[in-house]
Formats: structure tokens, C-alpha cells, sequence
């Protein structure tokens, strides 16, 4: 058995802790996980008892869960759950909490900040008059700061109360099966492993396709752009996996050091504009929230080079953007022809909405003629198994590596930081040109700007 | 257009040529191929006129045909057909056949020999009267002898009269889609081409096995077995395919030369005991014409080094018999496990019945567990193109390439007996050794021994 922990999260009444964190706990009870031997802490400031909390999450759990809904386990997990009422922006209540938590014995802490950037500092503060808090974990997602200085000086608070190897930065998308299938599919496979270069690549491409736009986030999203909410941490993150020498073991330390080599080899490029397109899709400007002159960029396509053995020479093309008429996120490795005229062998792997893996190579088109077609094959990993309700979605999956103490699946403040100064620099670069946010129109696959991207290098988006 | 080609048909009321050529010739015909601009004369022994002949051929059209039977289809190819009443054996009958032909004008000749290889040597002395016969084509089929000094006496009778690329030796396996498709599937893929050698391939696996008995062929197959009636045409012919480096070009002579290198370079097991195991299916001592103590194998199994740079120290596992429960016949590529315990990648060349690819490789198992699985994927040629009927079969497509003059696709003579010297070799030795014909039940997967071949050293039969 585990040691009790106590699962605490602030914001307990915000969109996170009931779209996901409450449904992800569900789940995890239904699957009867080994690790939820904990208690759930719900901080918020509203006037709720347990059982008025626990009433209304049940009605996110219905709309939420991924599986069906049984009174019977969710009444296990309310069980579980206890409402606390507090200000937590209010220090001299941290006194109270404390003595709450001591009436739970002698626990674990895990915190989860599910609340608004601003608000981590003034909670760190107040968790130093909670007794053992700082040896707890501690869990925060992105934004991590609107740039790069705030961000880092969020962290340098984080990092004094908590241990470093305590704090859990989410990036969900590492919670996602497919992204945790790729060093699978690339280090246990010797029809993959041994061609997986330059030599025999021609380039990779890493697409997340969103078919919605900035909703109502606006405000939020008109300060940071496509490639800070989405480029710089979820997509650099895939990237590195896709690109790492093979870690020497599965543990996070050597991950972390084979993603890090990774970024600290990306190559800034000379000519800017013949690497990066930043697009804005038509009517951005008049979204609720959103500045009236913006030039956010609602898209963004960079062609990436990592100056390694493995990897000089070949492109890597990164792309994501909202509005582009279509939700998709994949990783396509397009294999050099070896033989001019013919089709490239392109190894997909599908991340969201389908998970699975297409593989196209060249065959003889049957009968007399000798002309070469493609065969196409598709797995997708949601089909294949009988019961795909047994796949975790990833908060599931991240709650439980956290409760365990895994920590190759969470982004680390040296990542971080690297790729946000990468992403910040070519940016600046690309706006100090003087070169264009590409209007492009809603629905569409971008601006046109960015198939030139690859066009240039007889190159060609994989859709 | 083509100049005008006479095929002659000699055995044209025999099995062979009511079965697999006029249907062949019809299909031709439906596909308008433009091979076909020829006349088809058939010499037989009885008394029919062509009229009859038409009439008693188009039953046979419409029985064995792959296409569905279509009047004015027929009629255009019975124009194209002439009965010829004549004794092959009658060396004067010639003199007429010379004249008849003569009444057609200046014509190329192909003659394809569908009888008894005992009639070739008087058939080719016979045709030694017809004007121009010499400088035809002769198409002939095994078995092409009895044995090697038999097929060697024929051949040279052979040799003597027709040019030596004008003789075309039918292996019907040579004409299958997937056959003509691995070149193709190993040249034209990087994840295939890089990886194709011993220090990533585990074991090449080629099986042809059948369901039927021998038959109302026991008196033939008894004199021949497994190794001779299969192994030593058809699988070698596959084998030098897998096993061979790329051809300079896609002309018969440089494919032909990379075969011969592969059939040069096969090593001559010392312990013939560990090599190769033969069987016979319990009862077929009493199938019809069957020597009632014969230890013909109807089983063979056979353990193969090719001793060259790509190959050295990988076994080819080779492997044919009767009566096995079901009728398959494909390569299957095993790749070395990159991880100790994990699945090999496995690439399966379907030839039949199936045709396609199948293609295993590791991916992680959905959910938390790290567990290794297998995503398979299947490319079923004659699913994926929308007229399947498109595909030509075996014969169609060799009497086209024959028509053409393409001889990539026939087998040598060089070929034929290196691989029957080779096969003479091993089986000699396995009598000699006294090791036994193994008996294995009808409907089996063939005799224990035959897994043991393969468990001595780690693999097994892919199924």
C-alpha cells in the first residue's frame, strides 16, 4: 500500500478541477487505480459543504467522465472528497488550513494550483505556515508566465519552497498515448530504428490542427500566440522525443538529458523569413477579448534544423494554428525516395482525435504494369483493442505519475526555458523583418505562405 | 503493332491447355490486351473441326475463366483459333504442317509444348521440317525431366534447335502478383532496403503449403517428391528473389545473373541431420499409381545458408509439402528482436491465396502499462484495388511476356540445374545418412522434426 497522501487542489470551482481533474479521478476509481489511496482536498471560495460540492461535481462527472456514469462508483470517490472553504489569497487563512490538515494525521501533500498564474506566488506563500507543505509535490500547468522573465521568476519562487524534483509542470499532451508510444515505435522496431535519420529521412513534420479558435480565451491568448501556447512547450516537447538519441534507461533524469541535448542543438536560423510563417486567421481581431489592431499569431509553421550527427541537413517542419477547418494533431516521418519519381515511405502517428499509426510504402501496382503504388496501412490503437475505454485519457495518467513520483512525463524548467528563449528569439527575429501575419481564412489549412515553407525544399505537407 | 505471332498449342485437348491457357487467351482477349494480335493454332490428336473445337473450348472458357463469361468476348478469340488435326508423333505429318502454315504467309512462331516432356525431343525433330520453326519461340513447362542427366539430355535437344532465349521454361510461381512485387517491396522502401541483410534480419521463412494430396498425379509425384516437384523450381526461384542483391536493371540478364550468384553462393550443409527434414502424409502409400513402399517425401523442410556478405550466418527456413490442412504460400521476413523478449517485426509477403502484405511491429500497449505489443497491419492486394479482376493471373501474364520477348520472368536452364544439383545433393545425402521419412498425419502442420529444425536455434514457423 502507499502512504496516504492528501490530494489538494486550489481552484476547486474552476473549468480544470471539473472538466478534468474531478472526471480523471472518476475514472481512475472506476479502474479501481492503486494509486488514488488518497484523500481530496477542494479549496475554493465559495460557500459549499462537502456534500453541496460533491452534489454538483457529480453533475460533471455525468458530462464529463469518459465512462459511463454508476452512482455506485462515484459514491466511492465522493467519499474521498472534502470541500474546504478559504480565500487562499488570503495569508492568515493558511493558519486554519494547517490545523485542517493536521486533523488528517500524518499525510503526503500534492497541491495542485488549478488557478490562474498570478495567484501561485501568493499560495506558496501561504502554504510556509502549513506544516510539511514543502515537502509535498506540487502540480501547475501553462501559462507558466506571459514570458520568458516572468515565467522564470515564478519559478525561482516555486523552486525555493518546494524540492525541484517536487514540482510536476503538466504538459497534457505528454499524457497522451500516442506521444508515449513514440519511443516505442521508434527504439523497439529495427524497420524504424535503423533509418531513423537524416540519411534516410527526408523530413518529419509535427502538426497540431485546431478546428476551433481562441473561444473565449481571447484575452489570455491575444498575449501569447500560437507559438507560446502551443509551439513552444507541447510541440518542442513531441519534437524532442521524436529526435532524442535513445535515453540509456526509461528513468526521467535521462529523458530529460537527451530532450535537453535536443533543444540545445536547434539551429537559429539565418534567414528568418525562410523559415517561419506566422498566419492570423480572418476575423481574429474581432473575437471577444481580443485586441482590435492585434497581430497575434493564430498560426504558426517553422522549418527547424538540429545541428547533430543524426540529424544534419534534414528538416524538421513544425505547424499549428486554430481555425484550419479540421481538429488533428500527428507526427509523419516522410523517408527519402529511393527511387526518383516514387512515392516517399511516410511513417504517421496519429495523436488526437485518432490514435494510431499509418504506414504507407511502395508496391508494384498489380497486374502487367511495373509502375510503382502505394500500400496503405492504418492501425489506429483505438480500434484495435477491444476495450479502448481502457486507454487513461491523460490527466489520469499524469495524476497517477505524480501520485507515484514518475517524472519522465512532466516538462522541466531547463526545457522550458530553452525552448521558450528558441521560440521568443525567432519571434522577435520574424516581427524586427518586418515580415507579414498572413491573413488566412477561416476553415482553410493556413496561409499559403506556408506550403512555400516546404515548397522551397520540393517538400509538402502530409495531410 | 506487332508482327504477326502463330501460337501453337501442341497437346491443345489436354488438361493444361483447356484449364489455364484458352482461359488465359480469353481473359487476354476481354482485356483487349494488345499482345494478342495473333493466330492460335491447336494440334491435337482427335478428329474435330475448329468449329467443334470453338464449341468444346468455350465450355472450358467458361468454367475455368476468372472473368464472367461473355459471348462476344468468346467470339472474337475463337476467330483467332484453328483446330489442326495431327499426330505429333508422326515425324511426315510435318511436311503438312509445314504447308498449312506456309498458307498463313510470313509469321513468327511460338510453340508451346503442352504435353509430356518424353514428346518434346520428337515434337522439335518433327518441327525441323516446318520453315522458320527454328527461329520461333518454344514455351515448355516442368517437369523437364526425370531427372538431372534426363533434364539435361532435353535440354541440349532443345538447345540444338531453338535459340537459347528463345526457350521459355514456365515456373507458373514466376507469374504471381506478389512475386513480380517483391522487388519492389525491397528496392523501393528505405525501411525495407536499409534493414535487409543478416544483421538485422532473425530468419527468412518461405512456405508453400498445399491442402490437396498428390491426387491423380501419384504416379508422377512419386517419382519426383517435394524437394524435386516444388522446392527445387519454385521456392529456389523465390529464394534467389528475397535473397538476391539488385540488379543493375530490370532486364532478364542482370536478374538473371543476381539469381545465379545467390544459387553459387548456397551453402552444402555438413550435417544434413540438422538441415533438412523430409515426411510423407500417413496413406499415401495407398493413393492411386503410388509405390505401396515408396518413401517419397511429400514434405520437405529445409534449413539454407547463402554464404556472402548480406547473408552470411542467417538461416533461410524453406519449406512445401501436401496435405497440411490448408493452402498458403508466402515469404515471411523475421526481424531480430532490438529488445531482449520482445517480438521480432515480422514482414509477410502473401502469394496466395491471399495476395498482399502483412506487416508486425512492436508499438506500447494503450494505457499505463510500459508493456511491449504488436501492431499488425494488413494490405490485402486483391481487396485494396477496385477490380480486383484487373490482376492478371499466372498464365495470362507469362503468355504476354513471352508474346513480348520479356524473359525476366522464366527460368533458366542454368538456374534449373544449379538448384536441382543442389537438391539431388541434399537428398542423396539424407538417404545416405538414413535418416527417416518422417510420417505426419493428413491435415497437419507436417512432422514434429520439422519444428525442431527451427527450435534448435531459437525461431519458429510463422503462421
Amino acid at each position: 500500500m502507499c502512504k496516504e497522501q492528501i490530494f489538494t487542489i486550489f481552484g476547486g470551482t474552476g473549468d480544470l478541477t471539473f472538466r478534468k481533474l474531478i472526471p480523471a479521478f472518476y475514472n481512475m476509481e472506476a479502474f479501481k487505480n492503486k494509486d488514488l489511496c488518497t484523500q481530496i482536498v477542494i479549496i475554493g471560495r465559495r460557500d459549499y459543504t462537502s456534500g453541496e460540492y460533491r452534489e454538483m461535481a457529480h453533475r460533471w462527472v455525468e458530462k464529463f467522465a469518459r465512462l459511463g456514469y454508476k452512482e455506485e462508483i462515484y459514491e466511492k470517490l465522493a467519499e474521498k472528497m472534502t470541500y474546504y472553504r478559504m480565500d487562499f489569497t488570503d495569508a492568515s487563512a493558511y493558519v486554519d488550513l494547517d490545523a485542517f490538515y493536521r486533523g488528517m494525521g500524518d499525510v503526503e501533500h500534492i497541491f495542485y494550483f488549478a488557478v490562474a498564474p498570478r495567484f501561485f506566488e501568493i499560495i506558496v506563500k501561504g502554504l510556509q505556515l502549513v506544516s510539511g507543505a514543502g515537502n509535498g509535490k506540487v502540480v501547475i500547468e501553462k501559462p507558466f508566465g506571459e514570458n520568458l522573465l516572468a515565467a522564470a521568476s515564478l519559478n525561482a519562487t516555486m523552486e525555493t519552497f518546494f524540492k525541484q524534483d517536487h514540482i510536476y509542470r503538466i504538459d497534457h499532451y505528454l499524457g497522451k498515448e500516442m506521444v508515449r508510444n513514440i519511443q516505442t515505435i521508434r527504439f523497439a522496431n529495427p524497420i524504424f530504428s535503423n533509418v531513423w535519420n537524416a540519411r534516410y529521412i527526408d523530413c518529419i513534420q509535427i502538426s497540431a490542427l485546431e478546428e476551433v479558435g481562441v473561444e473565449t480565451r481571447g484575452g489570455y491568448y491575444d498575449h501569447s500566440g500560437a507559438l507560446k501556447d502551443m509551439m513552444q512547450n507541447h510541440l518542442f516537447q513531441i519534437l524532442t522525443i521524436v529526435a532524442m538519441e535513445q535515453p540509456e534507461s526509461a528513468g526521467a533524469e535521462d529523458m530529460h538529458r537527451e530532450q535537453m541535448k535536443v533543444l540545445n542543438a536547434l539551429h537559429m536560423p539565418e534567414d528568418i523569413k525562410e523559415n517561419i510563417v506566422l498566419g492570423q486567421y480572418e476575423g481574429y481581431r474581432g473575437e471577444p477579448a481580443v485586441d482590435a489592431d492585434s497581430d497575434t499569431e493564430t498560426y504558426a509553421a517553422v522549418r527547424l534544423m538540429i545541428e547533430n550527427e543524426r540529424w544534419n541537413g534534414m528538416p524538421f517542419y513544425v505547424r499549428t494554428g486554430k481555425k484550419l477547418g479540421k481538429r488533428e494533431m500527428q507526427v509523419a516521418v516522410v523517408f527519402k525516395s529511393p527511387v526518383p519519381g516514387v512515392e516517399p515511405d511516410i511513417l504517421n502517428i496519429k495523436i488526437q482525435p485518432t490514435e494510431g499509426v499509418y504506414l504507407q510504402f511502395n508496391i508494384k501496382k498489380p497486374g502487367e504494369s511495373e509502375e510503382v503504388v502505394q500500400a496503405k496501412m492504418d492501425f489506429c490503437q483505438n480500434c484495435s483493442f477491444i476495450n479502448q475505454m481502457n486507454t487513461p485519457a491523460a490527466y489520469e495518467r499524469l495524476i497517477g505519475a505524480c501520485i507515484r513520483g514518475e517524472r519522465s512525463w512532466f516538462s522541466q524548467w531547463d526545457q522550458i526555458e530553452t525552448s521558450w528563449k528558441y521560440v521568443d528569439a525567432i519571434r522577435e527575429q520574424y516581427h524586427r523583418s518586418g515580415l507579414p501575419v498572413h491573413l488566412y481564412p477561416q476553415g482553410s489549412a493556413g496561409p499559403k505562405a506556408a506550403d512555400k515553407l516546404l515548397g522551397d525544399h520540393g517538400h509538402v505537407w502530409f495531410e
